[in-house]
């Protein structure tokens, strides 16, 4: 199978929205009047962002979830994907079960594929993504203000467990092992929270490199400092049954692959995301507060508020911790 | 240093025309009224698309340049990029470097980098670029007509040429190998041409993959066929100087990484075309014409109108070829 057959046979889906899509130079598409688009793009790595022998239906879910999580931080409607990948050979079983596992979820949010390219060389997943937002209402990491509260979505660690258990660092449980890795393998992006986040949130993120680490980046971003309650983070039952509390607190905090929406808001919002997280059955979190000290810091107190150090903040992709 | 401080050193251009540019979780750009968006993205691995040793300025250059003739294919202006890379360790000079090579290109054509990504992992480039077109004025394969001329700008042949220099298969002379490595290595995408020939030409392509192969892409989506003169086939000093004229054959037909366009337009349309290419300093020729016959098939003849066989007509990812 050449790489024409093989766009053909996999990736070429009809234009639907889209005025052109695979299989032109370039894909052609309008934006719906008074909305700005919003555009992302994220590169995954064989054994670098997963492992080498992860399913590869899994794989297709992942390659678009991460994308799709970035939407949803800017509180954006998906509308479409690029997807280039590199494969060290065609195997059929493995392309047909990516595919199977990327347009799933393309489904689920009428995500469509309008573009790409195939090529061989050492694995790697490419995916672009763009999504229409309301002008000038995207929400960014920059708007956080002082009095604002902090906010996550979900629960944190989960799929950091689920990785130190594959990697034979601690081992789990049936049940624990079965949800961590769920969380790890199939993140959902919480697309529809963050387009309701438009207009209650005044910045946000997804957590996708680690909580304190991500958090770190709206801060920065938005000239402020934080306080967060160590006790109020959001954890599941498999992370609180983690007897190694060194392993459950980096996983909570620097875990990486939440792809949960941390974000601020005033705190006269309170009730407003408390119930949206009702609507949307997805837990909402208070677990900090914004505050007006350096730039880019900020502080862990214990249920005492005694203060508590903060240690390793996320996955650096270059520094190899 | 780390995969922020490496972003923010080299690819962090400040915002310009996009409302937000990198730094965030989405780029948010605003398209011009009466303007739809025109996007590719294009993945470059080493060893497969550059050979490992390439200069890394001339590599930053040739990356924005693939995806930029995607967009002069179809008409588009050049606006926005994104830039995902993976790179096996973090080496300054050559990071520099690269950036200088795009950053340059990305200058002459006002196209503002607004977001990316960048791993740890083999070597591989991975840009997706924006431009914006008149609603319903893109160009496309599909629009070729039995009774079209088909033309190409510029010559063919020549990176190819230039690559079996550096592959040991064809010693050049010193002229015609700095010529041939300049056409490799820095190919000039044709924006200027795509542009002006919206509303001229039916259906074009950019010649990326080899002649022959790029055209019968148009032919497919036109459900046409064609007949192409061979001797009428643009070709440069040094191509017309190689003596191994097996070699410079493949080259001209099948060679790849030309980075021409290669259009279709009505026959009442040549003073105009010749007219253009002379307004931009550029050959403009005359190949062959569009039939009604067989979809996606050519004929190539020589010139006493005589059949020659087809052969080789471009390069594959995945057949190898």
């Amino acid at each position: 199978m050449n790489e024409f057959e093989l766009i053909a046979r996999y990736f070429t889906p009809p234009a639907r929205r889209a005025r052109v899509g695979v299989g032109d130079d370039c894909a052609v598409l309008a934006v719906t009047p008074g909305h700005e688009l919003a555009i992302s793009t994220d590169m995954l790595v064989a054994g670098r962002h997963f492992l080498p022998d992860t399913d590869a239906q899994a794989l297709g879910h992942k390659t678009l979830a991460v994308n799709l999580s970035d939407l949803a931080a800017c509180g954006a409607l998906p509308r479409y994907a690029l997807l280039a990948l590199a494969l060290p050979e065609v195997e059929q079983d493995w392309l047909e079960n990516f595919a199977r596992g990327f347009f799933a979820l393309a489904e689920v949010h009428e995500v469509e594929l309008i573009g790409g390219d195939t090529t061989r060389g050492p694995l790697n997943l490419c995916v672009t993504v763009l999504g229409e937002v309301p002008a000038g209402q995207a929400l960014l990491r920059s708007g956080a203000r002082p009095g604002d509260e902090i906010w996550v979505s979900g629960c944190l660690g989960d799929a950091a467990l689920g990785l130190a258990h594959l990697l034979g660092k601690r081992d789990l449980d049936a049940a624990a092992k079965e949800y961590a890795l769920a969380r790890l393998h199939r993140p959902m992006p919480r697309v529809a929270l963050g387009q309701a986040l438009r207009g209650l949130a005044h910045a946000a993120i997804d957590v996708s490199d680690g909580f304190l680490g991500d958090l770190t980046h709206i801060l920065a971003a938005s000239a402020c400092s934080a306080t967060i309650e160590l006790d109020a983070l959001p954890r599941s039952a498999a992370l609180r049954a983690c007897p190694d509390a060194t392993l459950a607190r980096d996983c909570l905090l620097a875990g990486g692959d939440d792809y949960e929406l941390c974000f601020t808001a005033a705190p006269e919002q309170d009730a407003s995301i408390v119930a949206l997280g009702a609507q949307l059955g997805l837990a909402v979190t208070r677990v900090g507060r914004v505050e007006s000290g350096q730039a880019g810091t900020l502080r862990l107190i214990d249920h005492e508020g005694r203060e508590v150090p903060v240690g390793r903040r996320g996955f650096d992709h270059f520094s190899g911790n």
